[in-house]
């Protein structure tokens, strides 16, 4: 395995984990120290009463002799697990910092659980969106009290970090983080704790900074357990460094073809990549009518909302069982579901 | 207040239970004891692992300067409450009896629950449905390993009591049984528990069972709650009832005008009326167009599914407020979201 181009210091080995089978996750110099489950466990503490504890639902309806488990992060308060990272990342900054001000650049849930969780510090925060994102997101940001600087996609990058720089903002990253790792591990914690004979979690995989924490978190408690991510076909950046052993990145014209706008993210992180060559077993891929088909499935017989990007795992599941490890229980982390009303009827119609 | 017509016994009178306003609790006989918050606690221990422990939603959402929380049950393993009345009385059956096969009456959340309930205790269940349900309920059923009787409608209620006589079988009523009600109670002892400090708890009325359960454990967990209950006003007849102060009944045809099915029973039972007017304050209707567009809400900003009967809490919460009690705290109990997907779509895109 090759050391990433600017390694700076040598990670902890995790002395309780199984390392991935062919991987010698410990034996490289990385780029930064690995997120821990003691940081996880620190992040619960911090989110405790913000964050839904998520229940896992038996998912009796899934096919075959396994028990499916669906961990249901649509239902926190913005909708998807992101608050998690967010408010664990706001939360371990000093009242000087959240009194500079906050700045985030997402159109999506990231942008929400920022501004949600900026608001509860009584912080103000800034989003960065692009102008070509549609009406209804920069509606459901501004409602949280949250300002909004629309930018040309091109700038949507650059335009925080000039804030950062001008206006003495604090940057709140969408995964490239560990505060943010964390807070998302909280997710691998709940199910080590709710399911300790689990033998496979499915994480949708975008940026990567929900699989490093839930990997992390999972692979120390249930250290038998697998942890595979799931991509979209059409943004399989990911599933593509996996097996090129080093961190590839797509274009965004490639990854905007797919349904799933959580997961068009076009590379991993930096630290997230450390994270997924340490702890994740596999990444494969679903097809765009797979996510559609699981999104009905969800909604129909689990009575849940998902956008596309959260029915990647239950689609794995249900229709690409042949490439997943064999397991007798699973969970499949359902990330979110602020999909846009008219796309859920047509999915429920349509098929 | 009246006794009822077949007055059999004196209830305990709850001594750590503030009376309704207006109405002297313990001073009448009645039919039947009282369920005991005791009854439910210990409901609690048999149906843990087997129904969802379900958490309470924050809905930031809604409107107000109150907190409204929302109780998914629609997560739970059939999509409905029902399951917890349904185990908690078949557990409480000896296994002779649950050897002799289990018996219900129902072509809705009742049935898919007794069907469930039984397959884990590997007894046998027949489910008598009218033959005009639709075929996916009936579908629904047999997939869970039930049998199915299908009856014209005018024979539900008389070929469940034949098929006691005639084979032995044990009816698992769907309402009027202590039983079920300490069952469904366990969501009330989950509310009191989870948030000790609510002030005013909605649920859905049909046959009662349910608000029967919960306010009994509500108004000892929790003295100074409400509990109001909710119906269509398509099929008002608990409202009515509390009025008048007698059970009164609707016709079927009546009942059958709104879309919420879940609620089209013609009266409360004789177990929950006593429940009902000892505990519950006060029982307010719902339009069918309220009761649609908080269908919608619940999808796009809680990102849950709810049939109608489910969302007619949540529709009292937003568009009813002015008839409720004030409040600080407010949970809303969705109660199932086993709901044609044609009709959710239609919600979807109608509004």
């Amino acid at each position: 395995m090759t050391p990433g181009p600017s390694t700076t210091s040598r990670t902890r080995c995790p002395s309780t984990v199984k390392p991935v089978a062919g991987r010698a996750a410990c034996s490289v110099s990385r780029v930064t120290a690995l997120v821990t489950l003691a940081d996880i466990r620190a992040a619960q503490q911090r989110i405790a009463g913000v964050a839904v504890r998520t229940p896992l639902l038996p998912a009796p309806w899934a096919p075959g002799d396994g028990e499916l488990y669906v961990k249901p992060e649509m239902l926190q308060p913005i909708g998807a697990f992101k608050i998690r990272g967010a408010y664990n990342k706001i939360a371990l900054l000093s009242p000087e910092e959240r009194a500079r001000g906050l700045v985030a650049s997402s159109s999506g849930n990231h942008a929400q659980a920022v501004a949600y969780a900026a608001r509860m510090f009584g912080a103000k925060a800034t989003i960065v969106i692009p102008d070509t994102a549609p009406p209804h997101k920069v509606e459901a940001t501004t409602s949280l009290g949250a300002d909004v600087v629309l930018v040309p996609p091109a700038e949507r990058d650059v335009v925080p970090v000039r804030l950062v720089e001008e206006r003495g903002f604090v940057l709140v990253p969408p995964f490239d983080d560990p505060a943010i790792i964390a807070g998302q591990g909280t997710i691998g914690a709940e199910i080590g704790d709710d399911v300790p004979d689990v033998d496979l979690v499915l994480v949708p995989v975008s940026g990567g900074g929900l699989i490093s924490g839930i990997a992390t978190a999972v692979k120390v408690l249930c250290p038998d357990a697998r942890v595979v991510g799931v991509e979209p076909e059409l943004a399989g950046d990911a599933a593509e460094s996996l097996r090129a052993g080093r961190r590839t990145a797509w274009t965004p014209e490639q990854t905007h073809r797919t349904i799933a706008d959580g997961l068009r993210t076009v590379s991993v992180g930096v630290a997230p990549w450390e994270h997924i060559r340490t702890y994740v077993d596999d990444i494969i891929t679903v097809s765009e009518d797979q996510i559609r088909a699981a999104m009905r499935v969800l909604v129909v017989q689990g009575r849940l909302v998902t956008e596309p990007s959260g029915a990647a795992t239950t689609a794995a599941y249900l229709y690409a069982r042949d490439r997943l490890p064999e397991a007798r229980v699973t969970v499949a982390v359902a990330s979110g579901g602020n999909v846009d009303p008219a796309l859920l009827a047509d999915v429920l119609v349509g098929s």
